[in-house]
C-alpha cells in the first residue's frame, strides 16, 4: 500500500545524507497520506546504505503499525502529533544537521537576519522551552511533539515551517516530504550564517569607532517583502504555475 | 540572437554552483551585450540541473523581454540599473553565498586585512544602508541597484567590483560574467577570513599580555601596492597580455 | 595469526580517513583478541594509501611485538593501559579531529549540551589533567593511558566512551574496532556543534534584552532519557536485536 | 634542464590545490638544485588546470631567468632570499590558506597549544613586523622576504619551519618540495584548531564556575617531547629509516 509514498518518503530520507544534513541514522523523514490518514516513515536505526523503499513503515495517526516489517522510527509520536495539530503539512523532517542543533543547544530563537531567512521563515525560527520531568520520563516523543506544538500557539506553522527543539535539534516540514527536506536544508543554511553574523561582534568598525558586542539587527520591512515576493497570492519569483 | 552570451552566461551560472556558492536557485548570472544594449539573465527559479542556455531571457535596459519563454530572474531590475550607472562593467553576478551574506546580516563593511583582499578590492568591501518604506514596497528590486549605486558615490565600482546588500546578500560585478563570478568566490573566501581573523579577538598574546578584543588592523600601505600590482599601468603579476 | 582481526583493524583505520578524522599519519586504531589478550594495532607513521591488513601488528598486553615486521604506533602503550583497566572495550581510536582536538587544546570538558551528545556520551566528554614533568619525560605514552584512567576514576568508560588528552587530542573506544570508529565520528560532530553553541553568546535576545557572554545550559533530565533511550535494559531506539 | 625537479615542483604546486589550500592561482611552489645553485618555480598567473612541468621556470639565486618561456612568480624575490638565508631548505610554498592567512590578517603569532602543532613546528608560529613604505614600494618581494629572514634571528628555521607575513599569507618551507607542501597543510590544521581553541573562551565552566575571555594555555613539556619524539638523535615516531 502506498508503494509511491513509500519511495519518496525514501527518496527524501536519502536526500538528507546528500545534502550533507545527516550522519549514520540520525534523521528521519515522514510524508502522511491525507485522504486515508495514514503516515509512511523511516524505519528506526536502519543504515542510510541499505534502506529501501519497502522498508518503510506505515502508520496510523494513533501510531499503530497498518504495513511494515521493522520498527518505526522512534521519533514517529513527535511526527504524528504534527500532522494531528497542523492541518495543512504533508511531511515532516527531523535531523541533527550541526548549525541548527548548535543553536538548538544554546537554546535560543535564530534571528531573522536576512533575506535568506525571510525568503522560506516568516520571523525568528523559534525555540521550544524545557522540557520537564513527567513530560521525559512520560510518552516522551510525543510530548517532543506537545512542546512544539505549545510553541506555536501565537504563530503560524504555514509560515515558519520550522522549529528548534530544545538541547536537542530541528524539525522542519512543509507541504510534502520533498519541501520539508528543501525546508530542513535551508534551515540549515540560515542557522550558519547567522552564527557567523552575530560573531562578528568585535573589532566592528560602526561610524569610525571599534565596537564589541555587537547585536546585527534586521530591518523588518523585509521581512515581510521577502516572505510575500515568494509565497501569498501576490507572489512573483519563479515561474508561473502552469 | 546573442547565442554565444547565452552559452557563456548559463556556464557562468552553473560555475555558482561548482564553486559552491548557491544552493537550490538562490543566486544568479547575467551579462550585457554593450553595442546592442540588451542583457543576457538567468530564468527566474529554474533548477541548475537542467538549465540550458535556451533558457536564458534577453532583455533591453527597461526590462523588456525581447528574447525568451521563462520570466528572467526577479533580480532583475537590480542588474540592468548597475549596467546603467556603472558603464565599464560586462556582468553582474548576484549570490546568498554563506559568509558574504553573513557580514551582509551583520550590516557592515568587510574591513580590508589582507592582501588577499587587497589584490581585488581597492579597500573595504561597503555595506548599503537600510532601505526605507517606500523603496521596500515600491519597486523594491530597482531599489536594491539604487542603495547600491548611492553607496558607490564616493567609491569607484572598478576598484571595488562588489558590494553587500545590507540584511540581504552580495552582488559582484566585473569585465564579463565569468570576472563577476570569479569575483565571487574571492569575495566569500576574503568574507571566510575575515570573520575568522575578526573573532581571534580573546587570549592573543601582544608583548607578552593576554588581550582582548583585540581588533585586527590593516598595513594601508599594502592596500595600495597589492592592488597596483595586479591592477593599472604599472601593474607585473601573471604573464604579459598578448 | 588473528588475520580476521587485522583486516578489521585496517579497515577500520581507512575508515578515519573516509571519515574526515584524520590526515597523513594522524590516528591509529586497536582492537584487542580477549581470549588471547593479543592486540592488532596500526604500525607508526605508514601512509594509509598503501596500508594492508597484513601491515597491522600483534602485540601482547605488555607491549611485546608478536607478529609484524613494522613498528606499532608510538601510541601502543596508552591503548595497551586503556585495555588493561577498561576491562569491557574491544577496540580504541586514537585522532587529531579538528574539534575534539581543539577543545583538548582549550584544555576543558566537552559540556553535554544537547541529545547528540547524550545519545552516546553519558555526561562530559572529560579532558585529562596536565601531565608533570616525571610523565612527559618518563614512559610518556604510558603516562598518557595512566592520566586518562585516573580520569575516569569516579567515571564509567563503558557509560562515556571518550576522552580529550590535555593539549594533545581525542581518544575513543568501543566494544569492537568499528564502534570505536563510530565514537570517534559522533565525538568530533559534538565537538563541532559545543564550539558553535558556546559561542552563540552575544546578540542573544532573551526575553527580549540582548546579553553577552551567555552560557548555554543543559536539561539534565535530557542526559538520563537519551542515554537510556539506546543503551540498557529498557532501550529502544532502532531494531529488536536478533 | 633539471627535468626531475621541474616535474616534482609542477606536482607539489597541483599538490596544494588537491589539498584545499589554494583556489585560481594563489599560490606557488619552489625548490632549488643546491648543486647548481637553480631554483625552480612556478610561473606567475597560470591556471593550474593546464600547468604542466615544462611551464616551470628556472632562475639563478639573483633572479635571473636560466630557462623557461614565462615570467616566474611574482614571488620568487621572497622564494630567493629564504634559500639564501635558510641553508637547510630545498623547497619553499606560499599560500593563502584560509586559517594561516586569517591569522596573518590577525597580526598575531599562532600559539602552540597542542601536540599535533609541537610534531611540526619547535614554538609558535612567528608573525612578520610591519612593512615600512620603502620597503612596499621598493623592492616589495624580496622586501618581504627579508622581513621573515628578520624575524627568525633568534628562530632556528630548521625548528619551526613556517611564518606568517603579516596582512598577506603563509610561507612554509622543507627539505624539499613535498616536505614543504605538507608542512603547508599541517600549518593550515594547526591555524584551524588554534582558531577554535581560542575561540571556546566564554560560558566555560571551570571548576564549577562559567569564566569569559578563557586563554588556552599549552604544557610547555609537551612542546619538547613532541618535537624530539619526531625529530632530531632520539626521534622514535614512525618505521627506522633504511
Amino acid at each position: 500500500m502506498l508503494e509511491a509514498l513509500k519511495e519518496k518518503v525514501c527518496r527524501a530520507n536519502l536526500d538528507l545524507v546528500r545534502h550533507g544534513l545527516v550522519i549514520f541514522t540520525w534523521g528521519n523523514v515522514s510524508a502522511i497520506d491525507r485522504a486515508s490518514g495514514l503516515v509512511v516513515i523511516k524505519p528506526s536505526g536502519v543504515s542510510y546504505d541499505h534502506m529501501k523503499p519497502s522498508d518503510m513503515v506505515v502508520v496510523d495517526l494513533d501510531g499503530r503499525i497498518v504495513e511494515g516489517e521493522l520498527n518505526p522510527s522512534s521519533d514517529t509520536p513527535t511526527h504524528l502529533v504534527l500532522y494531528k495539530a497542523f492541518p495543512n503539512i504533508g511531511g515532516v523532517v527531523h535531523t541533527h544537521s550541526t548549525y541548527a542543533t548548535a543553536w538548538a543547544q544554546a537554546g535560543v530563537d535564530i534571528p531573522s537576519l536576512g533575506t535568506t531567512h525571510a525568503d522560506y521563515f516568516h520571523g525568528d525560527i523559534p525555540c521550544t522551552r524545557n522540557m520537564k520531568k513527567a513530560e521525559v520520563f512520560g510518552e516522551y516523543e510525543k510530548e517532543t511533539g506537545n512542546v512544539i506544538v505549545e510553541r506555536f500557539r501565537q504563530l503560524s506553522p504555514d509560515d515558519t515551517p520550522a522549529v528548534l527543539v530544545r538541547n536537542h535539534g530541528p524539525f522542519t516540514w512543509g507541504t510534502d516530504a520533498d519541501n520539508a527536506v528543501h525546508n530542513a536544508v535551508v534551515l540549515e543554511e540560515v542557522a550558519k550564517m547567522a552564527s557567523i553574523a552575530v560573531k562578528i561582534n568585535t573589532s566592528v568598525k560602526l561610524n569610525g569607532i571599534y565596537i564589541t558586542n555587537f547585536a546585527p539587527t534586521m530591518n523588518k520591512l523585509l521581512i515581510e517583502k521577502h516572505y510575500s515576493r515568494k509565497h501569498g497570492p501576490n507572489a512573483y519569483y519563479g515561474q508561473k504555475k502552469k
